[in-house]
């Protein structure tokens, strides 16, 4: 098999994989806006119901962070732009992520802090708050190797396997902390088979072959 | 940089991963065995009592199948042997996982008749029963590409990159799927700061960063 049908082969898997991607990851965001807007008590970060301060957290943790996160990977390949506006499209989203992020962490603390509860006691806010610090620390990183000036374009050949590895276990521990909570929530809820079990089961879900389906797009998109 | 001084920093990278792995992998299993022994009921398929019957399925499904998943795929490239030694290794230790896990779903199941639960209504049994469903049949798919004599080494190549893709994804589903189920146990006991919570927590942590240096691991033994 000739090498350039190789190539052709991983570059067709790849675009698919970004289409599948953005399937399941607008389709998460869908799912998850019916469920804290139909079902729960609603978004508000200001709100004295603490519940609806309390919906703030996944709705910026995953449609604001991980969401774009996971655009941010795909578009460092597929953005129809000069390399350079690709990386700066790549970091810049990271960037907005973040801080969506960092307003989202905010809302659960304040929701602790309305009900006098302690913070950082689930296995899903160890992994969360763990997760977070690293891709900020990764994303520092990056901007320091792949955007300054200064730096040689030896460096960013070497630093760039592990940006990439980095990068993807990050991505993978962000749906981990994201369906750790969900399960979380969901058992604080009372497990059950109605309508509502189901829908945050089914958003999980389109959360997760998000994650997996940016991996492919990503691995793809290397091989090209 | 030439490119043998890469090849051996990956090599020397992917041999630190796989002793990480090592470490946490093993760290997970003690802390789940003090976790179900001391400060649960213990583990005993035949139990009258359903919380034993319930803690044989942690156990089985990280000690028994996820570990020796991860192991296997390490393996793959670590073990000292031929390269067809290497291959059966790789798909006998998946296998034996399997079987393991079997027992450990069977475990599930049984815990739920004794009292009457319905079975399939977290989201932690629709990611773990789905991703084990989906490594056997990788498993069936890589021992007809991989191990049987009549395949040729054309489709091998050709299967080989979704066969590494499709494993990782898979690994890290399994991750998920351990992590929920964690995160699910911890918040039917109650989330609170003692000793047994954290317990959780460190076996949860362990359990991911596992996983993590096991694509660390594989991926930059790949590079040699």
């Amino acid at each position: 098999m000739d090498h350039s049908a190789d190539r052709t082969t991983f570059k067709r898997h790849s675009s698919l994989s970004t289409l599948v991607a953005h399937f399941f990851g607008i389709l998460a965001v869908i799912l998850m806006l019916i469920w804290l807007l139909h079902y729960r008590e609603g978004i508000e970060y200001g709100s004295d119901n603490p519940l609806k301060v309390l919906n703030v957290h996944p709705f910026l943790m995953y449609c604001g962070f991980l969401f774009l996160v996971g655009q941010a990977m795909m578009m460092y390949k597929t953005a129809y732009a000069s390399h350079q506006v690709q990386k700066m499209v790549h970091g810049g989203l990271h960037l907005i992520g973040l801080v969506l992020g960092i307003v989202g962490i905010c809302a659960a603390f304040r929701f602790h802090d309305k009900l006098n509860l302690k913070n950082m006691v689930s296995l899903h806010s160890w992994i969360g708050l763990t997760t977070f610090i690293l891709l900020g620390l990764q994303w520092l990183l990056g901007a320091f190797t792949f955007l300054a000036p200064q730096s040689s374009s030896g460096t960013r050949t070497r630093m760039m396997p592990s940006h990439v590895l980095g990068g993807r276990a990050l991505l993978y521990m962000g749906i981990v902390a994201a369906l750790t909570g969900l399960a979380q929530r969901a058992t604080m809820l009372g497990q059950s088979t109605n309508a509502e079990s189901r829908l945050i089961n089914f958003t999980g879900l389109a959360i997760l072959l998000f994650g997996v389906s940016v991996d492919f797009s990503v691995a793809l998109g290397r091989y090209n």
